[in-house]
């Protein structure tokens, strides 16, 4: 009884913080306020700091329902509008359509530190809803809401390429160390040897939030497109000269700031970074990835019906099955063991074409599904090319766990990426001629 | 007959001109344009430069029907929100109501250059209307999705304020001479002077135009609120010594950027600046204008009403009656004669009351209307409270054109702005104490 | 008898102000002071600002009797050395032989401020100088020191070389302005025109003075070497495309500070620019100059014997004296005349003929030794080869005066200009085939 | 035999890869080569890189004896000005004096590249003659003539103040972590704690070297002034707000260039900071250290004679004895066993006391002979005032080995520290009045 006494005066302070806050933002949003309003604004921004779960779940309830467009103006617009599609008609149509919540944001990104706040309210949002996925369908519009705006607030026009190398601030390697997600740094040293003439990171920046990158790839200069990563990462490795750089190899993408989910940058990023190194490095011919294809394992153990791959050969099913077959009996039925190392050091040269002809049926015709490999759906619609599989490519445990070692590389080539990719939109993965024998 | 084949021969190249133009378009606002598009973007970017007035024209008309929204696709999504107000709705709602236009411009902004290519867009389309204003009808949407977009990304909170004085770039401070447009600058000498260590100027620059002023505000350090503008835009002035600094008076503010018309970026200019000098300055006690009244002349030459003037005590009106016949008859009938220096340095004592009072109750009155004085409302708008009157302010031809030569001073009381400018939006002009006794 | 008094006063107050700065000077001297003397190093740069010119006369005087070696330790130490040389006896002489003087601006330069303020004690000497060289022969030895020392100081490997143009601070713009010295810049839009993409000017700075160009040069980059000045500074004049550069063209080089009088910076100036042009564009394939011939004038109209100048040829001498006295028939005796545009616009082939002869020897022959071209001295000792003479190369009044208005192009080979500097300094004028053929 | 013969091949090579340096160098010195000669000035510093020690050694033994004034010369100079001190016989005495050594670094020092080509040449010189200190008297005059160029070179007036926090660049802090002399910096995270708000770290850089850092200081911002090291330096402790800084503490400096030594740059670098530490913060009452007394375990282990140390009242003697006796006792003859962690633990009050008061004797002694603690000595010279000892300063087996674990403060009275170095210079050590009482 004490407990629900005590739940009760905790809703109490809740409410009365979460009343304080819309206040806050209905008088941001009042008419005046566009262009004063400056204390609104931060009100708001500080209070949402201090919002606690229970109070940022009313808050977000409220976003959601009271700040929408007014449904009867909007009905009353969209008649006009379709009995004469005017100019007038149409304007008074998008007002009508905008939602409030929109304007608020905006308001409040108009402040110092605005930006910043409203990226961590949309953290908040998302993590909120990872925890109470039951809201999903009443935030989904603030979500729309952020996103859309955050989109065109993040703007690659907007952004700016920054070089990361050993002469960059100590607290800007630090959050590059600290988010690198694909290759893990192992502390400064490892990135040191990350940041020697041979490889190469460029970050996004916004001018706002100068001091935190948004996105960053990292970048080996190589002679070859590389088949294994533990060469790219070795800390030891000695530097190769620069009369040798033929290929640049994108070996990791990393996105830093999590309320920026959904917005695209990294394509973008990999796109001005060749740019901006073909011109540096004229010797440079080619430029790829090396990535991991984390749906492969997942994907296998499934066991998957071959046949219903969109636009798989019907001619092509037979060798897959057998492939499937052959793993299949060389674990004992138990695939999950060639994630181990063991097993997959004793794979022969027949288990290694088996293992090669199955991933690269997944990535040539699951991609273009939403089942597909989500590295592969990146770099895919981004226009890249599926150029080659490489069997050994990671034999970390992460490597195998994901896809038993497999690694693919993807090529850029800039004059024909808006060509693959209306391909790749349409249904169908460029390749490589070496992978189109393959399947 | 001649010319007849030449005029559609001329008409056929612009159709083709602007055909290839819209097919640009279409491809950049195609699915997959969102990430690639490089191409059709700077094409767009491009094309557009060379189009002249004929070609500019199509293009701006089909812009304004062919990319609007769906109006079908709107009353079903405003039909179906109004019958259910669900986020889903909402989302398809607002989806559908976006004007493609909006987007296909978002695009053109994410390119290298497409931010400028926007701003020369809209300086063309204003200067086009200008000529053409039997289109603004159907241009109008254009216009409010450039306007609303420009909004957005000319957000202040993305604007960096830039501290202009001696040591500024050449080719930025050519610019301010340039742009000046409240008292002209008359070459870098007279620009040296207002860049000595007693005037200030400050301009906002945009991160991806940085060599661009888009808008600056000159400021003198002064002991006193001025009174006449000549001592301070005087070329030969001495620098006053910083102890003796109580009083920031902006004397002038000029935007550069045409493409911005109607984007509010003076007022947090003022506002960012006055907080800027408090920080670095703290003997500053005031922070005041000293402004023209360029509306004043045309009202009092158009033999006002003064019962009509909204707000006015029924009391206040034989008196201003009384002052325009004491001027009439000073003119013989001939008001504009004041508008000559000759006349108005003949003003006595009993002349210089009755102007001052026409003005003033010009300035409290009108101003709530949209009749009433742009710098005015301007600055009233944006918190600031009327404070003086200048009788003999500006003696300049131009001065005197305006307003007789009255000039007149707004006070910016930082702690008061949001509240004066609610109060102004409630139509009362908030006025100083001397003020309110004149009236 | 009053202005007696008055004026024994006066020197009794200078002679008091000129005790007080010498007691600061034998502070910083002594032994601590080496590390702090904070104090005395201030006071003696801020007393020194405020002497007038009887004070400084006498702290000149006593710098230079004062502040030297003591005669009797270097003798002493002098003596040792030429009985063993030993590096003990060689310490011991090196520090006795310097002056103190030397350790007193050493320690003065230590402190902020100190380097400027030498500086202007070395302006002041000169300038005294040039109103009592009586004072030359004692104050010689202060001279000698401060030279030594700011060509120390102002090490070309310490100096910054920085590219000026129309994005250059206005206040480094604005000193540009009033040092030109060769060809005087009318104002910000002449200034402009210097400064567009076919113009280049360069600048050195000191990292302690770094607001303060030093010396400049101005280049035109141009299709052909060129032949007269009036195309390079045409204000009105449209830029060359880059595709058509194909010669750097000193065409004026301007020193700053006159403190550093004897510094060489100009050659270390033209060969820096010079190296960093052809990275640049390597289009570039002559660097020469256009430059002017100020002693030709005074030296032909002081009739000059032909016969004597170091190392002519015999035989070359009754051509010169043949085109000498056709110059002089022409102007009936008075080759001033020829000063005058008037006539200078009559002159026939074979007028021509003969002053281009004349400016040939004189530069080919007079240079070597000090009555020679001061620019031609500069230039030749610099490396440069005598390339090509332009008879209307300058028919401004300036250019007639200083040279009947022919001008003169050095060349400059990078990779000869240490060949060429030697035989220039064993007397030998390195020409083109063209002066060759001409001599 | 073999070994012969190759040996004597090894030599002539030597013989000849010093013989054509030498013959670069006395090209560098030839008349024309103060203007021109890169290449000898490029030549040279390249050779010297590949010098091997012989080679060096050789290179060396040239410069000491053929690089050295005339001796005939300068006793012709001497005499004539002995005879005559005129400002001529200064200025050819100062010329004759000046060893050829000096203007050949000078000349290198005026290529790119040079400053750091001659910092390379002193740290081979010096660390040549820590192998082979039989060369000391032939090579001193070399050394003397680097220590003075560099001397004037890294002149303090030509040096940048740099501050040093988490936003300098990885590859500088990656300098200060190696370089950090007196408490190690235990990788990044120990850094990074150091550089934290409450922590300061500047350094000076050379305009031509501005990626190094030639000399830098760490201070820590506390309440009162610190009496033990653990604390300032614990990696885990939280940064205290700036409205309790009350001292700046100094507690480590450390030189990076060793090819600097003996250059004074650390005197400078305290004041310098002070100065703007009390400019930014004016809440700093006071600026102390917090040092070693590296001397003093050593100078107690010998056994002083007390009664010998300049200056000492004999009264004091005894006292001295005393506690020298009551130690010796305490640690049954064996007083190194004070340098253990045990012993020291068990210290009683009164053996405390005699440890301080041995301490303060040896600093207030023996500081101002040679035979003083190095660190004392610099900060007295530097015009501090021994302030206080701290009994258990540093009790990790470094400070143990020391100074038995005493640490002391030494107080910097910018107002006074002339004074005070004057008085250190006559004999005196300045102390507080708590040391005196001590003593």
């Amino acid at each position: 009884m004490l407990d629900d006494l005590r739940h009760a005066a905790a809703r109490r302070m809740a409410g009365r913080a979460s009343a304080r806050l819309q206040l806050a933002c209905k008088r941001l949003l009042s008419e005046g306020a566009e262009l004063n309003g400056m204390g609104a604004a931060s009100e708001i921004i500080d209070r949402i700091e201090d919002l606690d779960d229970e109070q940022l779940d009313r808050f977000f309830g409220w976003m959601a329902t009271a700040l929408g467009p007014d449904p009867a103006a909007v009905l009353r617009a969209a008649q006009a509008y379709a009995q004469e599609p005017s100019a007038a008609h149409q304007i008074t149509l998008t007002a009508a359509a905008a939602p409030p919540r929109q304007e608020l944001l905006r308001r409040m990104n108009r402040r110092p530190g605005g930006t910043a706040a409203v990226l961590r309210l949309r953290r908040a949002l998302l993590a909120r809803l990872r925890e109470r996925p039951e809201h999903a369908g009443q935030w989904a519009a603030i979500e729309a809401d952020l996103l859309h705006l955050l989109t065109s607030w993040f703007n690659p026009g907007f952004l700016q390429l920054r070089r990361v190398d050993w002469n960059s601030p100590a607290q800007f390697l630090e959050k590059i160390i600290h988010h690198e997600a694909v290759h893990a740094i192992d502390g400064w040293d490892d990135l040191r040897r990350r940041l020697l003439p041979d490889r190469r990171c460029f970050a996004f920046v916004h001018p706002q939030l100068s001091d935190e990158p948004l996105i960053f790839v990292e970048v080996a200069l190589v002679p070859e497109m590389p088949a294994a990563i533990a060469p790219l990462i070795e800390k030891g490795s000695l530097p190769l000269p620069p009369d040798r750089f033929r290929v640049a190899a994108f070996y990791s993408i990393s996105n830093c700031e999590p309320g920026l989910r959904g917005v695209s940058l990294g394509n973008f990023l990999i796109k001005t970074v060749a740019v901006q190194l073909q011109r540096e490095l004229p010797q440079l011919k080619r430029f790829c990835t090396l990535s991991p294809i984390p749906g492969f394992a997942p994907w296998l153990l499934q066991r998957p019906d071959f046949a219903s791959l969109p636009g798989i050969r019907r001619a092509a099913v037979p060798s897959l099955q057998a492939a499937h077959e052959r793993l299949l009996a060389l674990t004992g039925g138990e695939l999950q063991a060639l994630q181990g190392a063991a097993l997959h050091a004793r794979l022969g040269a027949e288990d290694d074409q088996a293992l090669v002809r199955l991933a690269a049926a997944y990535l040539a015709y699951a991609s273009p599904t939403p089942a597909g490999d989500a590295v592969a759906r990146f770099h895919l619609d981004n226009g890249a090319r599926l150029e080659r599989l490489n069997l050994r490519g990671n034999l970390s445990p992460r490597g195998l766990k994901q896809s038993f070692g497999v690694m693919v590389n993807y090529l850029y080539d800039l004059d024909k990426v808006e060509a693959s990719h209306d391909r790749f939109r349409a249904g169908e993965v460029v390749r490589s001629r070496e992978l189109a024998a393959l399947l």
